[in-house]
């Protein structure tokens, strides 16, 4: 069991679907830093789709592994003002402070699965002012902040069972014989769309450098635009704009077009499925 | 009279309305990074709408209560390179550096009201270049980060009776008997409207918790969809879907719908008259 | 020469093209701060179009003459994972770490012209796991910050010719007899349009401070609404809604209109083309 160092203060990550447009995030900011000033805060996206709790979920896990130890604020809540709980996460060397509707799990797993557990929704941290609109300010950001000071989440909320914290599912591609059916997690600024096949999937699969694969989607399926495209490990493997398969920085199997936009060039986005066989 | 504490660099509070595109917040934190290297920046909000006075200003009223003795640098400033004048405002143990537009004043009302002022178009810490359209660059950066260094606002500018600055006369709902007659101040990410109603209103008027809200909207005014509303502490007081009204985060009537986008469900936005009746 | 300081970390000076809905820029956030905890990251901005190296080198320009000695980490790469090199410039007292791609050498130019430069693309600061789809994460962040840390860029990758940059070449615009032909270089979030003219080429031309100017532009050109325009100082010369030239806070000229937006109003953008003459 790797515990949280202790020692000065630990850096906040944070993550919301707070937007750039209102005062939100400085608000957190603010808060933090009147409680925990020599705690640096690491942005990592605010840009996250109002209440896309499974989007929040990724871009924590995509970033944990290069993390040093870390306190992590994530707040994606369309519950808030329910009695959904807030809670605290001990994972690896992380603490993962946010809302208990399965955006802390992926995170979690990756760092090591989750060690304790804490309902921090009555916390003795949470600021005064009876206000319950406002959790990343009121209860998320005090608790992040203390927990960057080094204070124990014994004294910041109530243990609970491990498992007892809300899991997301998400979707995995199923592998067949010589098939692949996936589906779109995300697509990103650049329209790569990333799948939900990751690297040990794709071993397992038909896949192989310089492979040529017939991508098809829609309903009824058919094939894309410039399909069968090619298995490639970076966007260098084919002309510009062609498409291509890769194994994108995550490891995940990703649907891109080298300098355009597969987005919106294919029409495709989150949830969409795919089907991919041997060209 | 609280005086800003002298010692190590005080934090810099920063909102515009620059943007996320441009370099324009960039070459600012760089100007502030090389007078004052120690002096941490928070960015409140630079999404703003250019030259929304109104809206920067209750952002920053918005944050002021949470925050510790900090340097406000905040430019919305559609008068740039006219004589409007550049400001420094002392108020609790707070600074305000931006223009003499408005901006400003809110905040050091809600910090306990103008202690000193002090105009610093002409200040000896502006950078030279004789350019007269970058001041948040030339003039109030540098300025700010010589206060978080802790230097005196008298080096910095002229002192001006704290009378002279410009005041930004907010909208105020006025109650009448059994009826709220209010404006929308600003529709936030979510689609949440706040309204000109503070707490003190919202006290002295028929609404109580639970209780039902006829809400009109539009000229000739009509109930808008789902009219009547609940007055309820929090999202979770309703059905998802369904509208609400509740004090928000910053003890302003707001109007919202519960997992959905009031501003769009209602075509409302900021200006827009709200008439509000017991039903 | 001017030697890169050693001694505490430098701050590191952040640009990309990577927006703001991604964790992009996060993660790198989180790199640099697992290798260099006492480094301070300075957002430029991450808001450049997607591949628009041209936007991103006149940032870097416009921001560089501000600076205290920095490290440069600047990622617009649209060739990202094909054989294009990875570099650090040394010029003047800053490291700028990118692509070979040119988007470093206008700004390098601007700090007194490339001291030495090395290829960094097989750095042994690379990180592990054989991505080649994200060198801001696995190459340029890592670099950057064991340069804020003062590791020499010797044991950081290979030194190559001063002369071997790629180079950016930027449109300059044409002086004649009473005549300026420019070409608009970029466009802010107000509508204010940069031309390609600086201020050498302001002196030497027709233009003078209160001065009418006849603006052409489209195919054929034509006037614009509104003119001829004045050419003032800042946009208080004109009234409220007018046109106006000026010398902006980079002494680039400048078309704008006082309090509207100039690339709305006459629909120019990057790369159109202005006739100027005396009215």
């Amino acid at each position: 069991m790797t515990e949280p160092a202790t020692g000065r203060a630990r850096p906040i990550v944070f993550l919301t679907d707070f937007g750039h447009e209102d005062e939100f995030t400085g608000v957190c900011r603010i808060v933090i830093n009147r409680i925990a000033p020599e705690a640096g805060v690491i942005d990592l996206t605010h840009g996250i789709e109002p209440g896309d709790i499974r989007r929040g979920a990724l871009a924590l896990s995509a970033a944990v592994t290069y993390s040093p130890p870390s306190v992590w604020l994530a707040v994606v809540d369309p519950g808030v003002g329910t009695d959904r709980r807030a809670l605290v996460l001990r994972a690896g060397p992380h603490y993962f402070v946010g809302p208990d509707n399965g955006l802390l799990w992926p995170a979690a797993q990756s760092a090591g699965g989750i060690g304790q557990a804490w309902d921090i929704s009555q916390s003795p941290a949470r600021l005064e002012g009876g206000h319950r609109t406002f959790d990343g300010r009121d209860v998320f950001s005090p608790v992040a902040a203390r927990l960057a000071n080094g204070e124990d989440p014994r004294d910041l909320g109530v243990e609970i069972g491990r498992d007892e914290p809300l899991r997301l599912e998400l979707p995995a591609a199923r592998l067949g014989d010589g098939l692949i059916e996936a589906t779109v997690l995300a697509s990103d600024r650049y329209g790569n769309l990333a799948l939900d096949a990751g690297s040990e999937l794709i071993e397992r699969s038909f896949l192989e450098p310089g492979g040529k694969v017939r991508v098809e989607a829609g309903d009824p399926p058919g094939p894309i635009p410039g399909s069968p495209v090619s298995f490639v490990d970076a966007f260098g493997g084919v002309e510009q704009g062609e498409a291509l398969l890769y194994a994108d920085s995550s490891g995940s199997l990703s649907l891109a077009v080298n300098r355009g936009d597969a987005a919106a060039a294919f029409g495709l986005g989150p949830d969409d499925q795919l089907r991919l066989t041997p060209a």
